[in-house]
């Protein structure tokens, strides 16, 4: 039941007619994806791809479209087939998935409250920028209205804080500004165009998996070339389907008993059928130090993952430390550079353990 | 206990060492909202809002100032005695402070979880465009990273989606978004710089009180040209400081079951205490057209409001109906208008019955 998802505009990305247009484009994905590169599918595959890049040109609602599972679908097979034909090339064809900010669980069918949890998204951003520079092309799947890559150091409001009108009715660039906000606009534009980064938005949940499971399918052909960096706050709890309330739940009775779920941990599913031979990375975020330690490892022996990457909520921009089965390696930010972060030597660890485990 | 703030980055503006900074501003407010302009303060409340800016403006650190309580509340002084000075002259003294986008809960006091409630802010930000266009200023009171007034029809991420970067490293922005770009930039520089817009953020429940709280206080001087549109959802239920647990809710064993207290409804206290003069109007969203009314009503008199605005969730951009004391108004948007919406009928109405109450 945890992949029904609500009705209401709250996951309106995921309502029925989305997902009747996109089953002929998941069943492709889904049934070639031990071919090698795009003419690796048969003909009727390739036919159904096109015809579908076809209708969503022409339906002449982009709008909606950037914002449709079809569109992103159709964006991500494109990626993965680039990408497998650039094989043994060297890092040319190694793709990482970043999932990054929190899900959120609806609280009633038709939804007006949920379960958040709290992530800025600044790790997952500043990690893609990283990955970038190392080469890696990028499928970042993120909480809407989180943190974007090569955003980190604008204001929450950068349209409205970073640009002025002049006298003449146009715009420009606060002098102050200007330089994060070119830099920001060219290395997103380079990253996107180029084909280096896909960026997927989730909201619920029920999106995050669905999302998710479709691109760990997608991308099996990549073999160990394939990464997953799964920095995402995901629920640990939540309402079922069929015992959510279907209205508003009404305050004015006294006080309100909840009683939620677990959701199934998915880490195990992904490791093992999704993705069975990438290179997997979680991360386990508590605010207890005395136990962080035993959870990660208890998450490395659980769920089959190659790395942990445990943090404390107060410390966690200034080190982290990476479990593995043989060692627990600290990795601290370097406090003699201005604007150094964690998450450069974290990629650098990360991808020079990829290597290894590309090579073994 | 509802205003005592957790201590997690999720809250961090209202930690200790803001809320000392502001007590002497706060007091200024309080004990002097019976003054009917800057010079009627005494000198010595003069002097200490003066200092204080001095403060402010020379610590440096404009950009932790700009989200402080403090620089908050020396802008809300400035507004409200620029406004003071302005008595009889047509709607010039009028001042509207408008909510919107929903509150938090935090679940845990070193916060990871937290309950949401679903607005987008959009109701808010429209109605904040009519009213500066009625010639009201506005106090926006809203939830971070939710809509802002003016950029309603701009893409979620504009900065990055709107621009693009030229050859000489100069941005330009695409023709297909110039023009709601140019006029976004213009009309919210126009505004704010103009003393016109006052823009508040929240995140949680406890921080949205006490703003709310300072606002209503400050605004008492104005007497009945103060209005209250409080579009904001509010969270009903919450987990008192109490009985929340310390840590990170652990899973892994069983069901989670979650005692909720209800939120005093401060909205008694702000009609009946914080502002008692002032023109209030609050709003009633459910999910179920069968109660709806019935719930407004109730709201009305148990409150005592001077509106309220019933709404349900899936036709709320189509029409809301207006309760009064006397009557029940549907407000439509005006479908034959490309682009027109339901807020821009409603700001009409509630602009005249505004009118009607300051001249009774």
């Amino acid at each position: 039941m945890i992949e029904r998802a609500p009705s209401s505009d709250h996951t309106s990305v995921l309502n029925l007619s989305n997902l009747l247009h996109i089953l002929p484009l998941l069943n492709v994905v889904m049934e070639e994806t031990h071919c090698q590169s795009w003419m690796g599918f048969s003909l009727q595959s390739r036919i159904t791809v096109i015809v579908i890049f076809i209708r969503v040109v022409l339906n002449g609602f982009m709008r909606f479209a950037r914002s449709s599972l079809e569109f992103f679908c159709g964006r991500l097979l494109v990626l993965v087939s680039v990408r497998c034909s650039e094989r043994g090339n060297g890092k040319a064809n190694r793709v990482v998935c970043v999932t990054s900010g929190g899900t959120t669980v609806p609280l009633e069918k038709r939804c007006v409250r949920y379960i958040d949890n709290f992530s800025s998204g600044h790790r997952g951003s500043a990690s893609t920028e990283y990955f970038l520079k190392a080469g890696y092309s990028v499928i970042f799947l993120y909480r809407r209205g989180t943190c974007q890559p090569f955003c980190r150091s604008l204001p929450d409001d950068p349209l409205l804080e970073c640009f002025t009108s002049t006298d003449d009715s146009s715009i420009q660039v606060d002098p102050s500004h200007a330089e994060v906000v070119k830099r920001a606009i060219a290395e997103n534009r380079s990253a996107v165009n180029g084909g280096f980064l896909l960026k997927l938005p989730f909201t619920t949940i029920f999106e995050y998996l669905q999302i998710l499971r479709m691109i760990a399918v997608s991308l099996r052909s990549l073999g160990p070339s394939a990464m997953f960096y799964l920095a995402a706050a995901v629920s640990d709890f939540y309402v079922p389907w069929e015992s959510m309330t279907m209205h508003k739940i009404q305050s004015g009775s006294g006080p309100l008993d909840m009683r939620l779920a677990q959701v199934p941990k998915m880490l195990y599913v992904l490791r093992n059928e999704w993705a069975p031979v990438a290179f997997c990375i979680s991360f386990k975020l508590e605010t207890d130090t005395d136990i962080l330690l035993g959870k990660a490892d208890m998450a490395l022996k659980k769920y089959k993952m190659h790395m942990v990457v445990a943090n404390e909520l107060q410390t966690r921009k200034e080190e982290v430390i990476v479990v593995t089965e043989q060692e627990k390696i600290t990795v601290r930010r370097d406090t003699t550079q201005r604007g150094a972060d964690v998450e450069d030597p974290l990629i650098k660890l990360v991808v020079d353990r990829h290597s290894a485990y590309i090579d073994a």
